[in-house]
């Protein structure tokens, strides 16, 4: 759990040692801490074509409190921030830099053709060498199948190309993100942008998020600080590790925390539900008469908010040497459970309106790996029903989505033999491995009232492992 | 190009020390050679629920001359297998293995719930270790985005976390695929399933592949060693490496090749025409009227029938390094030519109806690479390109596809400093590199006229490389 490699490359003597060696040379990630800014730093502007989402952008960061530069080539976010009440300035300009500054945002919504690329290589060119460390570069496009040529979708997509490059090429526990923001859904980037421009992004790098049209109806917090006040938010497997850590971020963030864990779990359950003033739920949600059981709890609750999935299990074999039993296990507990139970939360109304439901899938699922054919079927039929309900569930006024989690530092990890947690840990951009918190705070980006227009969304928190297929 | 390491691991005294430091083992991969059969040994098939490709599969299996063998939880494949004249046994059963086979098919269109996942259990289960070096696992699915219902759609998604494991658990130069199959196309997947259960699929790996309805006119080729015969076939970048390898199978499949390069190239470029009895045409694609130069010479050759644009440069450097012009003569090159070609001879007919695009993107372009801004930008934009030109240039009876290679063993990579390159070869599920030829055999499974139904795929030939995200 603890990664003893970080705190020796960061010592006078290890630094010396990994250089000369040409080891990773992994940085502390920053991560949120109650109380501090958003972004600590100031935030370089930039453009393309005719940008659509400056007006959203400007109002978005006047809220949040940051200070906003102007790249030379986007001269006029300067009146577009004044407008909005945003103190603005100018960044360097005749090839000179100007300020450090702590994230890099590009609007890439007006590139319609590929011949216009250029916008993107000149900001990013001006700018890399000006990032501080722990930077965020986010890039905002438009979703390429919904543009209305092929020329702009050629050049919309090619923006995956660019993030997934500058997030291996930036390092120092930087990342960069691609948004691509549907036409109309400008109004729903804050929770968004505040997620990702903020240190409760740490480890979650290289993704490409897709902003729609709200679902049901689109919330802005009273106090950033707590957008779950007052919701209720079960989540499952919470008696340790990252489900703990998951209970832990909602009730920071103003939940009513319902944890739920397997009977043989009550003990250690209790203690976390105890500590964060939430209640507890000792069961085997795998049971036939699960889904009707927490129903019934959630109306006897006047209704739930929020569902975690994040209760799974691995029981790895190849397949040859795999039991049947506990290839049905798996596949029952990460895949069909969750499945039967959103289906009778939401057709119940036991998840209200406005709910969301956010499920934990898995690198495995996506890239396959050795010996995990029965989780990484189950993880990748995660995939499947998130993708698949969206559009049915977004009818009750609920979200669904889902992380993905690398190599995170957990009890399950430390138990891998040395060599291959060694690789999981530096095969990726971050050169380590995530913590739980890190899962955590991306589930509540996803739980926010103010995430109505992400849907069918599915996010790795995996510091851009290298692994993806 | 030439990896030793092959030689020397499946040398006697090399496998023991390979085995005794527990180094990667490639095998020399089967590949294709003209006069073979399709698939060398039997084929083993199973299915879950109620299979829907039996019919198609049988049909195919008996053109192919394909020996073929009923797992015990499939017994009705038996008497389908008879209906269509095809020569079958019963594979095992009560637990115990059958013959070793050399292809594993399994039809999961029938599986419609995440609780119908244990047909997919015993099969591999059961088969799994009886699968013969350089091996095919072909899993077929219905396309999850065209599913009924969300469970449907989640059991279907799921297979694509099996195919991906088992082409990492297989080894031995096994490969795994998942093809999805839209309701209706079912007549549709012979070129498909010829390709990927012969060596012609030798380096492509944990592919996930779509048919559909065809494109135009589905044609059967009278020779299916020549299906390109009397097709017009342009090449780009045709005077050396992949590209000349291209323009060999395709000469080898029976088309006349038309080879372009640059003016440079001139020598080394007739001398490929030459020899493949083809045209060669030397001249500059990314100038400005290049697209109205080929859309002349198409026109006065009677029309083309295939466009393969492999031409693409890198010019790698770190954004904040990279000069400008770069920049633009990468993108230019490698995206907006192609886009600007496509555009002239689709609309101007002289890409014939029937015509097929085939395009090529790569593994940075999918996953992004440290100093390749420029060229993942490009052939990112490549992949937008192929998916919104496909349901457009499939009113003119055309299809559009992109390849992704790898690590290829050419020129270029025998340039890269030895202990990258080694990480490139080794990193993948082949523990090698791929040849040209094996961009070169998913190419011409593109082109071929039998390939209507395939528009808008984007496939790897990276041998399942660990890199991708």
């Amino acid at each position: 759990m603890k990664d003893g490699y970080i705190d020796f490359a960061n010592s006078p003597m290890g630094a010396k040692l990994v250089n000369a060696l040409g080891l990773p040379k992994p940085l502390p990630l920053e991560r949120y801490q109650p109380g501090q800014p958003v972004v600590k730093g100031s935030v370089l502007v930039g453009g393309g074509g005719e940008p659509r989402l400056l007006e959203a952008l400007a109002s978005a960061f006047q809220r949040i409190g940051a200070q906003t530069l102007a790249h030379e080539r986007l001269p006029q976010w300067v009146s577009v921030a004044n407008k909005a009440g945003l103190i603005t300035g100018r960044w360097g300009g005749n090839g000179k830099p100007g300020e450090k500054v702590k994230a890099l945002v590009f609007d890439a919504t007006g590139l319609t053709d590929s011949t216009q690329s250029d916008a993107l290589y000149w900001f990013f060119h001006d700018a890399a060498r000006s990032l501080l460390p722990c930077g965020r570069v986010i890039v905002f496009g438009r979703p390429p199948e919904q543009c209305k040529s092929p020329r702009q979708a050629a050049i919309q997509r090619a923006l995956e190309g660019l993030t997934r490059s500058l997030g291996k090429e930036l390092k120092k526990g930087s990342n960069a993100q691609l948004v691509y923001v549907a036409e109309g859904a400008e109004e729903q980037i804050e929770s968004t942008l505040r997620f990702l421009i903020s240190p409760r992004s740490a480890y979650v790098s290289a993704q490409v998020i897709r902003i729609g049209a709200p679902v049901g109806t689109a919330e802005i917090p009273g106090d950033w600080a707590k957008p779950l006040a007052g919701r209720k938010v079960l989540v499952t497997g919470a008696s340790r590790g990252i489900g703990a850590a998951i209970a832990e971020v909602m009730a920071r963030e103003g939940a009513d925390v319902i944890c739920l864990d397997v009977p043989q779990a009550k003990e250690p359950l209790e203690a976390v539900a105890r500590k964060l003033g939430g209640k507890a739920i000792a069961m085997d949600i795998g049971a036939e008469d699960a889904p009707q059981k927490l129903v019934d709890a959630a109306k006897a609750d006047g209704g739930w908010d929020v569902i975690v999935h994040n209760a799974g299990i691995t029981r790895d074999k190849t397949i040859a040497n795999m039991k049947e039993h506990l290839w049905q296990l798996v596949v029952n507990v990460n895949l069909s459970t969750q499945e039967r139970i959103n289906d009778a939360m939401v057709s119940a109304g036991a998840l209200r309106r406005g709910g969301r439901i956010v499920c934990v899938s898995s690198i495995s699922g996506i890239a396959g790996n050795m010996g995990q054919t029965n989780y990484a079927v189950s993880k990748a039929g995660v995939v499947g029903m998130v993708q698949a309900c969206a559009p049915i569930f977004s009818e009750y006024g609920i979200t669904i989505n889902a992380v993905a989690p690398g190599f995170i530092e957990t009890q399950m990890t430390a138990a891998i033999p040395f060599a291959i947690r060694e690789a999981g840990r530096r095969m990726n951009s971050m050169s380590q491995g995530g913590q739980p918190v890190d899962v955590a705070e991306t589930i509540a980006w996803f739980a926010s009232p103010a995430s109505a227009g992400i849907t069918g969304n599915v996010v790795r928190v995996c510091g851009q492992s290298l692994i993806g297929a």
